[in-house]
């Protein structure tokens, strides 16, 4: 098969277009509803690639993210920046290059380059803020797609995401059957559970009594930054394990130990500051409201009435689900609920549990194990 | 052996007699000294007691409470509203009057009548807001035990505690070796783990960061009740487990669902409201932060430089160490770990790892699995 590049633009009103040298925007030709009422008059979805396009056009990988990602999940010759995924795509590696073209999605709802609640309203002139509709997990995966139709590529090889991202490729898979052959889901789930609901319904509260939230109305570019590393804190707590953190840091005392009353004492408290400082600023916090609640809404069994009802029209040939012993957010149960599910509806399934240490994050940080438990997969395609 | 009563007497202190009828103080004969430095000039010990005392005073259990319980922990003639362990203390119950002069104490840095945070700075007439010296889990042992003294009690038959109150227990049994018989340990621990430390420390920062909070010097009786609502959220997500909420609530959606934006949508929200609700106005912030730092600071191996050092001395003839498998606070590992130095250090040990499904809570909540596991071992004493 013949390897082309599809006609790319850079749109104008990318707001660091210097930030990300290679992404790319896309906007949707007509207007787009979303599944839960309201419709976004213009949409704008940003997206990297890489590798050529098949002239049959049949080998697409479509990449979703995680809550916060952006589209940067690898370097490229354009953006030689490593992005989040960096070791599981490129050539060789699992999400081959030098055998597909990847493409990777800013979600819709998002801030980093797609359109989101930080977006200006074209109706207003201001940002939409609280005035974005209610987002789904189904209009990230609706979003995608009409985002690949308008670059002319039809259909999708292989669908892959990690925690949010899985249950996007989920979604996609229901909602367009025939239009992707393989779904590779990882930590992932057919919906929430109560726990995960709780947890995030906090965060998105320690965000909204933040002062500086202001209802959703902060200027643009500022916002409830301390509502913000709270949340982060809380994320980061339920994103990695307890066993990981026992041998990481045990009972270790932290360098600016007492050096403010019931301030830092042990190095996991230090370790936590630092990374949710060095979260915020980056991301847009009503971006964060819409894409947690999105989380907590999704349900696989809203289309049919049952799960087994909404896999019922799956045209998914193969799916790999695969999930972690220490992943308190997507437990192991509902890794194998999937699967169970897929395998019910006539999927080839491959289902993987593995022990990984680092919880919910260990498709990011335990890479030695998902690089081949993903690779050998997609390279038996 | 003939029963009588000590000499109790309730003190004019007392910040609110009528609501604790059943409430005794005892104010400490000397000035306390605190572990990591520091002393309080006066400090006033809440208790309350149920049974009688023996003759030859061998018949004492001391009851150690968790985080934020008061001393009354059953219903009695002068007090007949429901205490926290109400189905565990009473006539042919577990800790059974008929048999035992029960001591529950409100421990040291609390607010329910003994000397805290909230309490008069005798050298200043102000609280003590941070003023109040560092507590530790040693601190609240020694000063029940010096109450006990003051009281005229001179050793205790059973030490039973869960959580905070479990490690107390522990702390008094390592601190003061022949002055008790036997240790009931309900979900505590040797030590905190770094995951409950950054759990707690988060809780702690919620409050902390709440501005009515002011630095810890709020108005007597006011304060930061969003940093202890939303504290207390974080706390009810640890102190229960993701299984009891599924079976519980599922998916299941809030009757004010979609009220507000962002609003509860899902019952479990519903739930982690109401019980947030219900706690804040009653316990106050400052004891929330030095008691929750106390539990971060425990480390039974600071008492020897091992825990095989610290347990060495230990004049404990018989254990209990009761844990839970779904406790993330302190889980099953660590109740193994604290048996298996009991036995090691040549304590009589009985480990019952129980399959609760409610968590860290398991013990306020799943009486019907505790009664028996205590109650046999203290019927067999």
């Amino acid at each position: 098969m013949r390897a082309m590049k599809p006609k790319l633009t850079l749109h104008s009103g990318d707001p660091a277009p210097n930030a990300a040298p290679a992404r790319h925007c896309v906007n949707l030709p007509a207007p787009f509803a979303m599944r839960l009422g309201g419709v976004l008059p213009e949409v704008r979805i940003a997206y990297e690639t890489w590798g050529r396009l098949a002239a049959d056009k049949r080998n697409v990988v479509l990449l979703f993210t995680g809550l916060s990602p952006s589209a940067h999940a690898a370097s490229s010759p354009a953006d030689p920046t490593p992005g989040w995924w960096e070791e599981m795509l490129g050539p060789g590696k699992p999400l081959d290059t030098e055998r597909f073209f990847v493409v990777c999605v800013n979600s819709l709802g998002s801030c980093f380059g797609s359109t989101g609640p930080a977006s200006v309203n074209p109706e207003t002139g201001r940002p939409y803020a609280l005035h974005f509709p209610t987002l789904t997990v189904e209009d990230i995966a609706a979003a995608a797609r009409a985002a690949l139709h308008a670059l002319d590529i039809p259909r999708v090889h292989v669908l892959v995401g990690a925690s949010l991202g899985g249950m996007s490729a989920l979604a996609y898979a229901i909602l367009f059957p025939g239009e992707a052959d393989v779904l590779i889901s990882l930590s992932a789930a057919i919906h929430s559970e109560p726990f995960s609901i709780a947890v995030r319904s906090l965060q998105r509260e320690l965000i909204r009594s933040d002062g500086a939230w202001q209802g959703g109305d902060y200027p643009p570019g500022d916002g409830p930054r301390e509502g913000m590393r709270l949340a982060r804190k809380l994320g980061m707590v339920t994103y990695r394990s307890a066993t990981e953190w026992l041998e990481r840091f045990g009972r270790e005392r932290a360098d600016c130990a007492g050096h403010e009353p019931f301030g830092i004492e042990f190095e996991v408290e230090s370790y936590l500051e630092s990374r949710a400082r060095s979260f915020i600023g980056d991301f847009d916090a009503n971006s964060y409201l819409y894409l947690s609640r999105a989380m907590d809404l999704f349900d696989a069994a809203e289309h049919g009435g049952t799960v087994e009802n909404a896999f019922r029209h799956l045209k998914i040939e193969k799916a790999l689900i695969v999930g972690v012993e220490t992943d308190i957010l997507f437990p192991l149960h509902q890794q194998q609920q999937l699967a169970d599910a897929m395998l019910k509806a006539g999927v080839a399934t491959q289902y993987v549990p593995l022990p990984s240490k680092q919880g919910h994050d260990s498709f990011l940080v335990d890479v030695d194990r998902f690089r081949p438990t993903v690779g050998d997969f997609i390279a038996a395609l």
